[in-house]
């Protein structure tokens, strides 16, 4: 059908409706009944309103659409049938091993997906990243349609996003919110009172509109008057029922993530089987994605014996690279001056994003930008991008590629407190399916590693410090990631010291300390920490026989666990030694809080002596 | 000063900026200007509005204030100066190595602080948790003052709460709203524009005064107007000047997080040191605090061989916990059909919290109802407790008291695909300082373990399995944490398997399997994966000189690392091999998963027999 009347597009929602059913009854599992609330928007939204070319799916002019209820697949993938992407076979894969069709929708094995979801509340978020691309940097005027549910408005993350999009007059979004009274377990706080959720967004700057979600006519009038509202986000606010059209399943509670009991009975009400085609309107002619400014790459150069802090290498390096390169984008958590994301946004305003307060928006809005196609580099205290968890990890399943750079790591922060310490961070960054995390100890190699991340798939994490310190290695030298720098080697090593980042440099004192007691040491600087550098680590381990950690970072998860890595496919395992920080930290020097910890030059040697004379190393 | 005039407010406010500003240049770091500008709202509250018996922090009948902008430490120390609770000398300690009053206040070090705080937005979600004890729970006429900033009110985490408390009619709570128009790195999004944050507030349910925050008079009425609010939470949103009352900072940027340049001339500015002393209202007589009623725990008993899903036990054991002691409280995510928390809910309505798909406020709520003396158990998805790790973090700064309960770990939970998995669940959990990590393996396994944790301090964690599995242990049978179970063991073993939770079936299996063929294993159910069993994991080492781990989770953090902590003190390390989620899984069959992942039963056996074949052991 193209330019469908009504009716048509009624008939379409209910073979939405009878593949949602098919799918899961197929499966044995899946989301029919919150596919069915969504029917009728999605066939309108597909028949009438959003413009993308499914051939074409980098087409700068294409809308964009998230489903941000992901478990309302089947939906989803029905349409896919209505459009003609996928074939009735396929459809009935649904959530079968190898299936394309996966339970939630993933762009890992479908091109029409923007973005993974499934884990609620984070569609929305996503959503303004994109629209702020679409809106500042593409400057292309596709919009961008978010399909959310109800339960999923309890999400703190949400209204981060309509607080940003309300903000930013971002009239290129719309939130198309299935309102149909019942979450996982029973009622939503607000059942059907539609006024409670227009009388939150309105208060935030949007606009709304409300309708009956299941009469095609409101709708079409609804999309339609968010189309033409200008300088506010919209919500169409639709009054849906769960299972709408199945007498059995209508709006009862119980039967949520749930096939239907007589699948059969419920397809025959609804009309049976039907083949229906939709055809979505083309994208007006765009110019191609926004150029890619390819410049010289000029990066920082330090001085060997200058004392740099690492956290300005990478505002430094970041702003070089945003001068070779237009795709990089920096977003900031209202802490630029601390993470000195800063020195990017005074040199490209444009491309520079502040996210306020609000670490899931930040991370959320780096991954709408990376879907289309720039590279994106979020920053915040380290500690604070635990509040982004679950963006990260949902980031993984997308297969997006971002970079996110966590500050102020560790005890050595000093006197703020433990509050601000990031000491988990790369146990979550290590524990995220195909991540990098970065640790370097240099203004020279945080530099060669901030421009490495921009050609890095997935996942990048880099750990910056707050304090100076020394610059070890020449600007020319090269840092691939998975490497590692062995700083001091002899043939006479005992024990191999493997430190990073701020612990770099207590690792060389203690080195030196030892040397002085006829203890020669090797040290690594793991600047890598995933994927790790196993060929220098197993030489060390052969060569010295014990291999002694030291992390400012809890003792899980961190460095300490990454150097066992290399080890851990039956090889023989060198003896083992992990320092790091096993206290809570209160305020302190960053010197004195080193030593707390027991992570501090002194530290280590005393632990190398005591490993000497209890005659456990050579 | 008792019953304090306005004017004596006023001198008292000018004395804790005085104080601030004295503190933080003593330190050399530290928060004046955040300080300065909540100062006569500390003033009023403390002088006209707050109840409270600073010499008894345990009556029932007390007042609770949380400064969730924990950075306007200053202030607070100043307060604990004007009501007598330090002196001067204690004062200036601000900072310091072994300080009671580190940069951001933590009940660890001082009695009055109900709440780490210095991770924005923390403060009201947990008032949240406080306020509904007061009212729901201990039913004492208390009142829960949260000490906002303004740039904090970007974190969903806050709209969580406001939602929250709205929709609970939370009258027993204010926030005071700390509207000093600059943020860390410049203005806020609304800077002095107060009625942008009362819509918004207002759209939530909450009453809202304005005022001017530096006007003692007004600051006086709009507490008093909350006080007298029913049936609403309040939201006194002041005016005020960052800096306030120096010229050389009022009201400027580029002077957050820093002392004052010229301390003297400021203090002068101000009118000088003083020594004024505020004396609290006493809350009135109330009754002790909740009783717990203790009664017998009969905890739920299966039998061997039957089979029944771990969320199942824990919901069961956990309603029995509830009927044998007052103090257990249960929180939902709104999964609890999916957790089993609901059973839980249906016995015990009265200490059921439903916190909607709202997971920061789900484990804040948690934190604030330890805070009041109860035992929380807080549940959701496994895969969506990443959502609050800036939550548990902290929670663990506090020295918090909470259970966290995840259910649906792993790729075992089948065909929702990996949105729905927790894979990285046991890597953050094990990173918190001094938690406790449960992952059990049958029924009887997890009841005595939810039982344990209620006596367990700091923060628990349980992982639970979706789909049904054996139970291979007696009812009567004890696992303490820290312990292990030896489930296979001979003098022939060549291997220990090490496994826990969804893998224990499968390394039996394999055990057996591999047994068939002439190749004997040890087989160990490590259902505390922190603090891990040392000794029997050593003992397994010594014997067999192999260990292989395999975990329904990723390879970082988890049990495989967990078990390598036993040999990180330089003692000789076994070989070590470990299986785990490397992949990113689809949607597949629970059994099809474990296959895909490489950690069912034939993936043990073959990597044994590898092991054994390449003569890498013996």
């Amino acid at each position: 059908m193209t330019q469908p009347t009504d009716d048509e597009l009624a008939r379409l929602a209910q073979q939405l409706r009878v593949d949602s059913i098919r799918v899961a009854a197929a499966a044995g599992s899946g989301h029919p009944t919150s596919s069915m609330s969504a029917a009728e928007l999605m066939a309108v939204l597909l028949g009438r309103h959003m413009r993308h070319d499914f051939g074409r799916p980098e087409h700068p002019g294409n809308d964009r659409f998230i489903l941000s209820k992901g478990h309302a697949s089947p939906l989803l993938y029905a349409s896919y049938k209505a459009l003609g992407l996928i074939d009735d076979d396929e459809l009935r894969t649904f959530r079968a091993l190898g299936s394309r069709l996966e339970g939630h929708p993933t762009p890992r094995t479908l091109p029409w997906v923007e973005v993974a979801t499934g884990s609620l509340g984070q569609g929305l978020p996503v959503g303004v990243g994109m629209a702020l691309a679409g809106k500042r940097l593409e400057r292309v005027g596709y919009r961008v349609w978010v399909m959310c549910g109800d339960s999923e408005l309890a999400e703190g993350s949400v209204w981060e996003a309509v607080e940003h999009a309300g903000h930013e007059h971002l009239d290129n979004l719309t939130a198309l919110v299935d309102v149909n009274r019942l979450g996982q377990r029973g009622p939503t706080r607000h059942g059907h009172d539609l006024d409670a959720y227009a009388r939150r967004l309105q208060a935030f700057g949007w606009h709304t509109v409300e309708c009956d979600g299941h009469d095609v006519h409101e709708v079409d009038r609804a999309l339609a008057e968010a189309r033409s509202t200008l300088g506010q986000p919209t919500a169409v606010l639709a009054r849906t029922l769960k299972g709408k059209g199945v007498a059995a399943a209508e709006d009862r509670e119980g039967l949520h993530g749930k096939p239907l009991k007589n699948p059969e009975e419920a397809i025959a009400e609804l009309g049976g089987v039907s083949d229906l085609r939709v055809e979505v309107q083309q994208p007006p002619a765009a110019r191609v994605l926004h150029a890619v400014h390819s410049g010289h790459l000029d990066l920082p150069r330090y001085e060997k014996g200058e004392e740099v802090a690492t956290r300005s290498a990478y505002g430094q390096a970041l702003t070089a690279l945003g001068a070779a390169r237009g795709d990089v984008v920096a977003l900031d958590g209202e802490v630029s001056d601390s993470t000195k994301a800063e020195l990017f946004g005074k040199e490209h305003p444009e491309r520079f994003f502040e996210c306020y307060i609000a670490e899931q928006q930040l991370v959320a809005a780096a991954v709408g930008m990376a879907a289309r196609g720039f590279t994106p580099y979020a920053s915040s205290f380290a500690a604070f991008l635990t509040r982004a968890h679950d963006f990260v990890r949902m980031a993984a399943v997308s297969g997006a590629n971002i970079n996110l750079v966590g500050s102020h790591a560790g005890v050595a922060i000093g006197q703020d407190g433990p509050s601000q310490m990031g000491l988990e961070d790369l146990a979550m960054f290590r524990s995220v399916h195909e991540s990098t995390v970065l640790y370097p100890c240099d203004g020279n190699q945080t530099a060669q590693l901030v421009a490495e991340l921009a050609e890095r798939p997935g996942i990048g994490y880099l750990r910056t410090t707050r304090g100076a310190t020394p610059v070890l290695y020449g600007p020319d030298e090269s840092f691939p990631i998975g490497g590692s720098k062995v700083l001091r080697s002899s043939d006479k090593d005992r024990v191999t010291l493997v430190a990073a980042g701020a612990t770099v440099r207590e690792a060389l004192d203690a080195a030196d300390q030892l040397a002085e007691i006829g203890i020669a040491c090797r040290v690594i600087d793991l600047y890598s920490v995933k994927p790790v550098d196993t060929t220098t680590l197993r030489a060390a381990a052969e060569q010295t026989g014990c291999l002694l950690t030291v992390e400012d970072h809890r003792p899980e998860g961190g460095i300490g666990d990454a150097v066992l890595e290399a080890f851990a496919d039956g090889r023989p395992v060198p003896r083992f030694v992990r320092l790091a920080v096993r206290h809570m930290p209160g305020s302190a020097k960053p010197a004195e809080q080193l030593r707390s910890a027991g992570i501090d030059a002194a530290a280590v040697a005393a632990a190398v002596r005591l490993l000497v004379e209890t005659a456990v190393v050579r």
